[in-house]
């Protein structure tokens, strides 16, 4: 099923969106390669490949917030992953929020229109 | 304001998630150059870059289905956008479905889980 999805174009790896499936909110994006897509299939929890660490990420592994997979899309050009999930601990994004987006164009500003869910120390504590 | 955007990671480019403002479905996704997401702040037009023909893509110009902006969000690294559009005419997708997602994984099989909401040979007739 891997076939459909055409991971030739960018170095291997298609942008995944990542849409809660209760809110429809758009939470993120990230990347996949084939392996990493392979694993989220196998074992139903959203695993990406980061660009920058260039290891697999299971989303969540650190802060416990991990996201069960609901529905994998794929889209006309296969060449985009739409992975709708159940995000655990309400939040996907590092600093707290709900949805990465949390900025958004006001006139010539960009304004923060969501609130914190969940305290970003609360989700990367300082090791002991 | 595009200066809290990371045009620097893929080539000047930018992935942009396009999700409609009233139903919530994640239509698309396309990418900007600096150019093009200030073209498309200018018009309140959808404008992307095309990667393959290497040129702006006023979406919906040849179709007729433009995406009238509704807000632009950036996400918390500034290297993706999320942009909240008015569909017009109702379908994102060159195939005639409202959003380019039409395909989700069922067991091992991409299974078609949409309805066309036009013909796709009325969205790019023959040139007479």
């Amino acid at each position: 099923m891997s076939e459909v999805i055409d991971f030739g174009k960018t170095d291997g790896l298609v942008p995944v969106v990542v849409q809660d499936d209760t809110s429809g909110a758009v939470l993120m994006l990230a990347y996949m390669n084939r392996a990493a897509f392979e694993r989220t299939v196998a074992s139903g929890y959203a695993t990406y490949w980061s660009r920058s660490r260039r290891t697999f990420w299971v989303k969540g592994e650190t802060s416990g917030n991990r996201q069960r997979v609901r529905a994998i899309h794929v889209d006309c050009d296969g060449d985009t992953i739409l992975l709708r999930v159940e995000q655990q601990g309400g939040a996907a994004c590092h600093e707290g929020y709900e949805s990465c987006f949390f900025r958004r164009l006001d006139g010539e500003t960009w304004r923060v229109i969501a609130e914190r869910v969940v305290d970003p120390a609360s989700l990367y504590p300082p090791k002991p």
